[in-house]
This record gives structure tokens, sequence and C-alpha cells, in this order.
């Protein structure tokens, strides 16, 4: 083994982490640009190739990040997944009740906004047809929205908080996406129907 | 104007008679083959070419019977939607109670059945992006199925009878769709929670 200076190891290191930090930052500009397009049109309803041009990249680019398109479909939704998570909290805070959830998911804004929404209602029917890494980030995105629904029902001292929460989560991914596809007057009346009857539900 | 021989007018009209019947016959039949497809694959997951195959016939066969694949997919929902209905009427008979609706609903049959299941739980994410003859129909089918409920909950003189019907029936869609993403244990987990809440909401 040859014996390197040790300023020239250090600027190797440097490089190789900064090269590193590069693909992270280029993946992540990636994911967020294929779910920003999967989230509006589908995740059949768009390629490969278009999310690259989308992200100013060639398909080659892109297979240097992400493996096929299931993959970058999965990290496309555990982005979109942060990024509603952060909202939510920036909008609603740590611990909220559940009328605050229930206000802030059962809305208008997320009806209407279909690029900055949840993934799973954008995906809701589609996400069963989808590769087990996508059920998988599909299931433990589900999972973490009902505990954060079964926290508040647990604050609030109501029985079977676990068995509404499923419910009441499942609920709100179901009233947002039927509201999508009504008019604008129906799909308010289920918007609000969801978000009184869903309250009701977790506070029974 | 000529005249002609009554017996010839008869066979003439009962010829135009045979081919519209023989039209309305095939266009059942493609819708009917869409359907299957449409709800297995997804509406963005299978093309006209590839129905036509399925149904045993050509490209320009269908397009003389539908004017577009948009046209084809509000025939292949409604078409779904009566299959469905008539399911349900078979297993549940008319004016079920909401229990048993949502038993024969929110079940393990129409999470794993993927053709033969409602067309709403299979679109219920892609059914937004849609055409309006599609979301149009989707919205009938919606407020059909909550109609349904709203009478068992009147039976029962609970209050709200509307505002719980439409919850529940989003529930019920999101349930179902969710749960197909999800594996079987979490899958059935979901499945007794909406069951056993959602028939809690309609009662309360």
């Amino acid at each position: 083994m040859q014996s390197v200076p040790d300023v020239l190891l250090r600027k190797a290191v440097k490089m190789v982490r900064v090269s590193r930090e590069t693909a992270d930052t280029h993946k992540r500009e990636l994911a967020d640009a294929a779910g920003r397009l999967f989230r509006e049109r589908g995740l059949g309803g768009v390629g490969v190739a278009e999310i690259g041009r989308a992200a100013g990249l060639t398909h080659g680019a892109i297979y240097s990040s992400f493996a096929s398109k299931g993959e970058l479909a999965v990290a496309a939704l555990k982005a979109g997944r942060e990024a509603s998570r952060n909202r939510t909290m920036k909008a609603v805070g740590a611990n909220p009740d559940v009328k605050t959830i229930l206000a802030h998911y059962v809305s208008k804004r997320q009806r209407d906004d279909r690029i900055n929404c949840c993934p799973m209602v954008a995906s809701a029917s589609e996400a069963a047809r989808q590769d087990s890494g996508y059920r998988s980030a599909f299931a433990e995105i589900f999972f973490e929205l009902a505990s954060t629904v079964e926290a508040a029902i647990e604050r609030r001292g109501a029985s079977d908080a676990r068995r509404r929460a499923l419910a009441v989560a499942a609920g709100m991914i179901g009233a947002v996406a039927v509201a999508r596809a009504l008019d604008g007057r129906a799909a308010d009346e289920l918007l609000d129907a969801a978000r009184t009857s869903l309250t009701e539900l977790a506070d029974s």
C-alpha cells in the first residue's frame, strides 16, 4: 500500500462525502418531482422519462439513483408522506385532538390541492396494485396516521381506541378520495358529513 | 315512395330490431369485459386494444360501439355497479340493516375478489382523474350506496341519517381500498374495525 500525504487523504474523503451528499440531494429532488406528478396524475399516468424531464434529468440519471420505477414510487410515497406530516405538524401542532386532525385532513384544501396532499388519498385504489415495496410503505404510513388518531382518542379516555382509530383513518382517506370525484356542492356535503361523523365516532 | 309488400317490410323491421339487439348485447359484453380488466388492473393499466382482445374484437369494432376509452370506462363502471348491486341483493335481500350491509361490503370476499367487486373500491383514487362522464356516474353510484345506508339508518330511527350515511359509505369504500394494500393480518384487523365502528356510527 502506498502512503498518501494526509492533505490528499483528507481531500479524497471530503470529495467522497460531498459526492454522496450530492447523490442524496439528487435522489430527494427526484423523489419530490416524481411524487408531485404521481399524486396529480396517478401512478400509472406518468412515465420515468417524463419525471426525468420534470426534474431536468435523463432517463439514465434516474436509473443511477433508483433501480426501477417501483423503487422511485416508494421514495416518492415516503417523501410525500413526510411533506404531508410536516404540513400537518405546522398547522395543528403536536398532540392534536381528533376534531383538529379531521378539520385539517378532511378539508377543502386537501380535496383541491392534488399535488401537495396526502399520498394515501392520491393512491387509495392504486396502492393495492403496486409491488410489495410500495404496499409495505403505504401500510406503514396508514398505521402511522391511525396511531396519531388513536393517541388523540386515548387522551379523551374513550374505549377501543385502536379499533375506532383504524376506522376513522380509513374513513378520512375514503372521504377525501371520493369527494375529489364529486362536484363542488356534493363534495362539500360529504366532507362536512365525514368530519362531523368521524369526530362523533372517535368521541363516542 | 315505392310501395313495399307487407311481408318484406315486416322482415326489414325485424332485421333492424335484431341488429340493434345484437349491437346492445355487443356493447354490454364489451362493457363487462372492460370492467373486469379495469377493476383488476386500474383504469390506466389497460388499453383499448387489450380489452378488444379479451372480448375477441378488433379495435375498430370497439370504436363502433363506444366513441372513446372514456365512454367505455363509463359503461364499464355502470355495468360493474349493476353486477355489484345484484350480488348484494342476492346476498342480503331488500331493505338490509346497516350491520348486514357492512358485513357484505366490508368483507374479505370484497377485499380479495378484485374482479367481481364494487367499482368504487377499484377506482377510489382514479375516479377523480377521469372525465366528467365517469365522475358523474361515480357520483350517482356513491349517492345510491349512501341512500341504501340512509334508509337503513332511518328505519332504526337514528338522527341525522343522511349525514351519517355519507360518512359510512365513504368509510366503507376507504376501508376496503386500504385493506387491499395491507397484508392479510393487518387487513383483517382493519376490516373488523371498520365493520364494528361504522355500525356503531350508524346506530348511535
